[in-house]
C-alpha cells in the first residue's frame, strides 16, 4: 500500500467527531476500499481547550483553519465548520486555490456560493466533494450525479429536514400543537436552540437548490427557491389531512416545466399511500424521476454524527481512489442555462381551511370569491354546527394557478365572517 | 470536447435496444456528464436479419461477439448477451485480457465467475462495471461499493426479483393461487416462458451473491447462498400472513454473524409496517445496514429496458470520466476471507401451517414433536371446525435454530393425522 492519505479536519463538533471516530474504528475497511489508509493528521477548531470527549493525541493543531490550506503535509481538507461565509468559506476557497481537494458537509456554502466554488474547482482541477451536504448518509449526490447521470430528470423531491419531519410526525401521532412539539424536540436535541433555519425551511431549501442543480445539470440557484416553513401548521390541519387521506410533509420539490425549473420548499399534503408519506421521524428521503430509470427513492438518516461521517468518509475514499466528478455533474461549459420559474406560476390542488362564523350566507360569499378568481372547488368539509360561533370549513380545490389562489385567499380574508387568515396547504401527488 | 467514446454493444435484446435508445435520445446529457460524447459504433447479435425495430445504420456488424474485443476502433464493450457461460463469458474474458473496459448487465456471469473476472480486471488494470446486474436502474452497486464504503455493513437485504414480487403482490391483492398468477404474468410479459430461473430464486441468488460480496468486502460466493423459490406459496398462507400482520416477500438476505456470512434467498414473512413490506409489484428494493450510516433503503424498477439501460449508461459515463473501482470494492489482497455459514445454523422465528384431521389429540401430537426438538411455540391459530375433516392449523414459533425446526417438521410430517407436507415460511424482522 502507498502512504496514508493525510487529511486535515476543520471543525470538531458533532460531525467532526463522527469523522474522527469512523476513520479510527473502520480503518481496516476504509484502507481496503480506498486502496491506502486514510488518516486525520491535523485539526482546527475555535477553542483548543474545550473537552470534546475526543482524543486529539498525535494530531497537529491549527488555530486558523485557513492555514490548513497551505500546509504541505496535508493532502485533503475536510470542512465541517458550517455557515455560508466566514472561516468555512475562506478555508474552502483557499484550499481549492492551493490545489487541495475539499470534502464538505456545508449545504449553505454550496447553495449560496456553489457557482464560484465550482469555477475554482474547475480552474484548479481539484475535487470539491459534498455528499454529506444533503440527506446525511444517504448517497443521494452520488446517485443523482453518477448513478442516474444518463437520465433526463423531470422531478426531484424529498424530505430534506429531519427536524421538521420529526415535529410533523409527533404532531400527527400525538395530536399536539407545533409549539409544544418544538419545545420537546429542543430538549431532546432534535431541534436547535435557534430553530429558525430548520423550521422556516431554509435548510431544506439549501439542500433542494443543490439537488436541483445536479438533477437538471445547471448552476445552483438558491435565490430562485420558493421557501415556506412549518410554523403555521396546526393540529387541526393535520387531523383534516388524515381525514382526507393525506399526510403533511415539508417537501423540497424541483420540477422541469415548460417555462423552466420550478423549485420550492413548503408543507405539502401527500397521499397516505405514497412511499414518501410513510417516511417518518428524523428520516430523510429523496425521490428522483428519470425518463429511462423511472422513479427511484432513497431513504435513510439525514443527520447526526454517524450518517454524516459516513458520507464524508465515502468522499474521502473517492478522492483516495482518484474518482472525480465536476461539482455540478458537468463542466461549466456543459451546464444547462434553463431559467427558473417563480411560484406564482405553480399549478396544483390546494387545501384551504377557514374559520368562519357559523351563519347563513357565509359559504356563498366564500364560494363566490373562489369563482370570481377562477378557482374550481373539488370538495368541501364542514364539521359541527355552532350557530353564531366559529367553525372550521375545509375546501379542496381542483388544479389551480397559484396566482389565482392567492387572489382568492386575499378576497376571502377580507370577508367579515372569516375570522383568521385562512390556512393554505398545497396538495402534491408525491 | 475530446473524441467520442467508441462503444461496442454485444446483444440486441430488450436491454441492448434500451441502451441504444438512451444513448441516442439523451446524447446531450450523456456528453455533458461524461465530458465527451458516448457512441455505439459496433454491434453483435445472433441473427443479423431479425427485425428488432432498431435502426442499426452506420454501426459495424460483428457475427462473432468475441471479435469485438480485438477491434482497435472500440474503446469499451457492453455485454448484454446474458448467461453465465458461452459467448458472454468468452467476450468479457477476451475484452479484459485485451485491456478493454467492460460494462455488463450479467448477474449470472458475475455471481458464478466473478472471482476469476475480478482477477483478470485487476491483472490488466481495466474496469469491469456491472451496475445493471442488480436491481436494474437503482444505483445499488454504486451505493454499496462507493457511497457506503466506509461502513462496516451488518446486513444487506432486498427484493431482488420483480417477477416474484409481482406474482406475490397479485396473489395477495386478488386472493389467487400461484399457478394462475404465473400464467397471467407470462401472458403479460412479466414472467419468462421458462420461469424457473426467476420463481425458483436463482436470479435473486445471483444478485444476492453480488451484493454480499460488495457489502462484506469478500470474493463472491454464489454456491454458499441458500436458495428457495416461491412455487410452494399458496393463497391460504398469504391470507394467514395478512391475518398475522405480515406480508410474504421473496427476500435475499446476507448477514454478518459470529460464525461468518449467512446468505439466503427464500420467501419471508415481514411485518406489514416495515418499509420493505410496502414495495409491491415489479419494484425492487435493497436495504443496507451500516455501523455509522444506520439503515438505508433504495427502491425503484429492477428490470426492463429503460432502468437497465440507465445503469449501463451510468457505468459508461464513469468509464468516460475515468472513475474506477475494483470489482469487489477492494483489491484482491485487501478482500476479507470471512467464511460462509450454512442454513442449518439460521436462527429465527418460523410460520408453520399444517393440514390436519380435525379430531382430538392431533394438536397434542404436533406440540409434542415441537417440544421434543426444543422448538418453542409463540402462538397457534386454528380456523373453523369440521370434525373428521382436514383443517389448517398455523403455528408461529419463537426464535428457533433451523436444524431443530427441520427435525420437528420431519416428525410432524410423519404423523398420520397430518395430511400434507407442512408449509414453512421464515419470519424476518425486515
Amino acid at each position: 500500500m502507498t502512504r496514508p492519505l493525510s487529511v486535515a479536519l476543520a471543525g470538531l463538533g458533532t460531525v467532526g467527531g463522527g469523522v474522527l471516530d469512523m476513520l479510527q474504528k473502520n480503518a481496516d475497511i476504509v484502507a481496503a476500499r480506498a486502496g491506502r489508509p486514510i488518516a486525520i493528521t491535523a485539526v482546527s477548531a475555535r477553542d483548543r481547550n474545550r473537552d470534546r470527549g475526543l482524543s486529539l493525541d498525535g494530531l497537529r493543531w491549527f488555530d486558523d483553519p485557513v492555514a490548513l490550506a497551505h500546509d504541505p503535509a496535508i493532502d485533503v481538507i475536510v470542512e465541517v465548520i458550517g455557515g455560508s461565509d466566514g472561516p468555512a468559506r475562506r478555508l474552502v476557497e483557499a484550499a481549492l486555490a492551493a490545489g487541495k481537494p475539499v470534502v464538505t458537509a456545508n449545504k449553505a456554502l454550496l447553495a449560496v456560493h456553489g457557482a464560484e466554488l465550482a469555477a475554482l474547482s474547475e480552474k484548479h482541477n481539484v475535487t470539491l466533494a459534498f455528499e454529506a451536504a444533503v440527506a446525511g448518509g444517504i448517497p443521494v449526490i452520488k446517485a443523482l450525479r453518477e448513478g442516474l447521470a444518463g437520465n433526463r430528470i423531470s422531478r426531484v423531491a424529498g424530505i430534506l429536514n429531519g427536524t421538521c419531519n420529526y415535529i410533523l410526525t409527533v404532531m400527527r401521532e400525538r395530536g399536539r400543537e407545533f409549539a409544544d412539539v418544538l419545545a420537546d424536540a429542543q430538549k431532546l436535541g432534535y431541534a436547535e436552540a435557534d430553530p429558525a433555519f430548520d423550521i422556516d425551511g431554509i435548510d431544506a431549501a439549501h439542500k433542494l437548490a443543490i439537488l436541483a442543480a445536479l438533477a437538471f445539470g445547471r448552476p445552483v440557484a438558491f435565490d430562485a427557491v420558493h421557501v415556506e416553513g412549518i410554523r403555521h401548521i396546526s393540529a387541526v390541519d393535520i387531523a383534516f389531512a388524515t381525514e382526507l387521506g393525506y399526510r403533511i410533509k415539508l417537501l423540497g420539490i424541483a420540477r422541469q416545466t415548460e417555462a423552466g425549473i420550478a423549485a420550492r420548499v413548503h408543507p405539502c399534503m401527500v397521499p397516505q399511500a405514497s412511499p414518501i408519506a410513510r417516511v417518518d421521524g428524523v428520516f430523510n428521503a429523496v425521490v428522483a424521476e428519470g425518463d429511462f430509470v423511472g422513479r427511484v427513492m432513497l431513504e435513510g438518516r439525514g443527520a447526526g454524527a454517524g450518517p454524516t461521517a459516513s458520507a464524508v468518509v465515502a468522499d474521502l475514499i473517492d478522492i483516495a481512489r482518484g474518482r472525480a466528478t465536476p461539482v455540478w455533474g458537468a463542466g461549466s461549459g456543459a451546464l444547462s442555462s434553463v431559467p427558473s420559474v417563480g411560484m406564482e406560476a405553480h399549478l396544483g390542488a390546494y387545501y384551504l381551511r377557514l374559520m368562519v362564523v357559523d351563519r347563513p350566507g357565509v359559504i356563498a360569499d366564500v364560494t363566490a370569491a373562489l369563482r370570481d378568481e377562477g378557482v374550481s372547488m373539488g370538495s368541501m368539509l364542514q364539521r359541527g354546527r355552532s350557530p353564531g360561533e366559529a367553525v372550521p370549513v375545509v375546501i379542496v380545490t381542483h388544479e389551480t394557478r397559484e396566482s389565482a389562489m392567492r387572489r382568492a385567499i386575499a378576497r376571502i380574508t377580507e370577508l367579515e365572517t372569516v375570522l383568521e387568515t385562512p390556512a393554505m396547504i398545497r396538495i402534491e401527488a408525491a
